[in-house]
């Protein structure tokens, strides 16, 4: 019998790949959500939120096999429910003393006694309330959604089982001005974040699969997509090696290879591809749209710097139908933070075809991430208190109280120690929590309505009525 | 066999007791969480965010038995972890074909494949996060938390398997200033809410413990404060009933009633029950304790205003040691929106004992609940494009994208209709989103530079240049 060692813990621990994020991380998480939520709603997007909880039939089959893999599932409970897992379960089991246990999959088995998982991403889940809500919803529908996803992933670096993003949509239009709006947000949001080194790579579907043509790929476009996505990161002569693996003879991969190196600016890179697109339908609607897209970014202000038309950007998800983006930082360790494109299907697994969309999800995490190794946060993010109300001794407390209840009648985030305690203590504390000012009250103070105000940065000290204090703090 | 037909089904759906939030919903529930975290901020909490999955060695024992079988369980998934699980049921289960399966219980069957649950409440996160971090965290600390949590319970009106929390506590100290910021607090939400007519409800642990005493309850404490806590559900006549149903005598019970119906403010109630605790040590701290509670929120300048001192206030989680609070709306039908109190034991279970706590809890959907039948929530709080730029042709449209761009640089947000359509389509999907404002281009606008500029909710329609539409707008 197998003994299950972590039931029976006394220290507590956290589960593999989650994390608490303290008030320090919490401060500089809310900065990144603050900046990308007040984009996303100048841009007219609109809040969202779908619960943790999907059925498997919302989720399943719709992230390719790896991706069922790494569904958390989620038991059903109490005992009004789940009676027929259980059920059949029995009866498999039971009635079936000859079963070949080799050949239970542990995800059948986990299908018997579950019926619920863990949303996996924020696309999905939109579908599904698009497709719910399909006529009370005003299209063009732009939503925003910030929420955690869950991924049964191994752990490592930079990658968790529990983590944040941040997607932006817009369903039901064809027009490639939500193109160029995302294009334009990305700039915004890194602009606002201070991240000044990067570059956003924009490809298309159609170019690709023009690609694929020209290569003579038919039937092995799957293939050769994630062999070209690869180039990034494993160099021309292993995407060689591989694609001559899967099959693709030598002039075919020739091909290829030429097509990649086409250089240039954008709308130069544009004009060379279009010439060997004559005829390709899909490579000239792929280049059309991304003409197009570039001259909307145009009109609406926006120049390509940071924008870099990247013929080898394929992305995994197989969903993308046209333009797709990914947004990486410069000179950093983690690469991508964003990424999205435009899919026209997404709804169809749902029983509602013919509703197109576009999207850009940021990496809340690697966005922190980034921000951390590139010192770009602010100094004053942390949450924390304005004041803290130091004391001699309990009468000085109680008056503290009429001078706490001042501040926050001001609207200053204020606290007094509750404790009677050594100054020295008091301080300790401020300082730990890195609160700036300190009133200390004793009983001078009490008599002559003169507080001691301490700016615990500079160390300068002084004696100030309350009133005096509360304009200092408001008018700062 | 028996079969999963919501495996099957095409149209989705939602896990029963969970729900979506679209925009409209959203914004009104950004709207509470917003006050709330306001007020926590002012007082000096700081935000702490917990991971969704627990280890069931967390979550489990601390709830009672109901609250165990209302945890949702997590499956160990992927092939790397829970091989142990499969192992382990089948060796119960090859190696016993005899095996009783009317004794397997459900959750023995669930705890042998999961080693996770989904986070039940707030509290106890946090207090295995002071557990695991108390080397780093400054007391005393005062952490606020908002996030879902979830319970397998029987889905009903009011009563979801997914919901918000909005808690704050401090741990770390025996003051009782936190009580009466407590009462502060709660005075302040509710002032910010627009909710005018509420009850808060305070008891001490002491007193009910003080009144068991009195009422010769030893040993039957439990039984004695579930009776009283129903009080204002079943009446005087039914709680007798019950008390004597669990083997109370009558003096006792008449005892307990002439005690509950001491009357008059709440320190005349103070006052006679003091007389009755002569001797009385647990009464006796009770009393002393809400006494110094009261004095304190006088100092801080607060009132007694809506405070109401309840000896029958008890409920339901036993592991209450100090003050008590619970939060009633009047007059609507919903009662409880938030409750709270002090507990000197909860990191105990974790191997920290000597710490107290105490702490509130905000319920967003119940708040919710009433702000929607009180009427509450101001017109504006939809979160939305504040204009929108129809126009006439594709050329207006690209002219649009400029004046859209010169919105936006001024953090007006905005949004343009992205498809070629009628001005009457336009126009219906502003009114649909609630856009306030719609600017018309057309090629006397474009000639001219003087934009048609209609405020939707007057009609009245204005011919303006872009920088004095802006000043209009930012200027309001």
């Amino acid at each position: 019998m197998v003994s299950f060692g972590h039931l029976r813990m006394d220290k507590p621990t956290l589960p593999k790949g989650t994390r608490d994020f303290g008030p320090a991380v919490m401060a500089k998480r809310q900065f990144i959500l603050s900046q990308v939520r007040s984009v996303f709603e100048k841009y007219g997007f609109q809040p969202l939120e779908t619960p943790a909880m999907e059925n498997l039939s919302t989720l399943t089959g719709k992230y390719g096999d790896e991706g069922d893999q790494l569904l958390f599932r989620i038991l059903d409970s109490g005992d009004f429910v789940g009676e027929d897992g259980i059920e059949f379960l029995k009866d498999t089991m039971v009635n079936s003393p000859d079963i070949d246990w080799d050949n239970v999959h542990l995800n059948t088995f986990r299908e018997m006694v579950s019926g619920k998982g863990l949303r996996y991403d924020l696309t999905v889940p939109f579908s599904r309330y698009v497709v719910m809500n399909r006529h009370e919803v005003t299209f063009p529908f732009r939503r925003y959604q910030i929420q955690p996803v869950w991924r049964a992933d191994r752990p490592q670096k930079g990658r968790y089982r529990e983590f944040y993003q941040c997607d932006a949509d817009v369903v039901g239009t064809d027009s490639l001005i939500p193109e160029a709006e995302i294009i334009l947000m990305i700039k915004e949001v890194f602009g606002k974040l201070g991240i000044a080194d990067y570059t956003i790579k924009i490809n298309h579907r159609g170019v690709l699969t023009g690609i694929a043509e020209l290569v003579k790929a038919k039937g092995k476009e799957g293939a050769l997509f994630v062999a070209i996505d690869k180039l990034d990161k494993i160099g021309e002569g292993a995407v060689r090696e591989e694609l001559a693996n899967k099959g693709f003879d030598q002039s075919g991969i020739d091909t290829l290879f030429n097509l990649l190196k086409t250089e240039g600016s954008n709308s130069e890179k544009l004009t060379k591809l279009s010439e060997q697109f004559i005829g390709n339908a899909h490579g000239e609607k792929g280049v059309a749209d991304l003409r197009e897209t570039f001259q909307l970014l145009g009109d609406a202000g926006g120049n390509q710097d940071h924008l870099e038309f990247d013929i080898s950007l394929a992305r995994g998800l197989s969903y993308y139908t046209g333009a797709i983006f990914e947004v990486k930082v410069n000179n950093v360790s983690i690469g991508s933070v964003s990424g999205g494109g435009r899919y026209d299907n997404l709804t169809g697994v749902f029983g509602m075809p013919g509703v197109s969309g576009v999207g850009i999800s940021f990496g809340v995490d690697r966005l922190y991430d980034v921000m951390e190794e590139l010192n770009l946060f602010p100094a004053d993010t942390l949450v924390s208190t304005q004041v803290l109300i130091a004391h001699l001794d309990s009468n000085c407390k109680r008056y503290g109280l009429t001078v706490l209840q001042q501040l926050r009648n001001h609207e200053i985030s204020s606290e007094i120690y509750p404790d009677d305690a050594k100054v020295k203590k008091q301080f300790d504390f401020a300082n730990k929590k890195f609160i700036p000012f300190v009133i200390v009250i004793g009983t001078d103070e009490m008599t002559s309505g003169k507080l001691t105000f301490k700016d615990m940065k500079t160390g300068t000290q002084s004696s100030l009525r309350i009133e005096e204090i509360v304009h200092q703090l408001t008018s700062s």
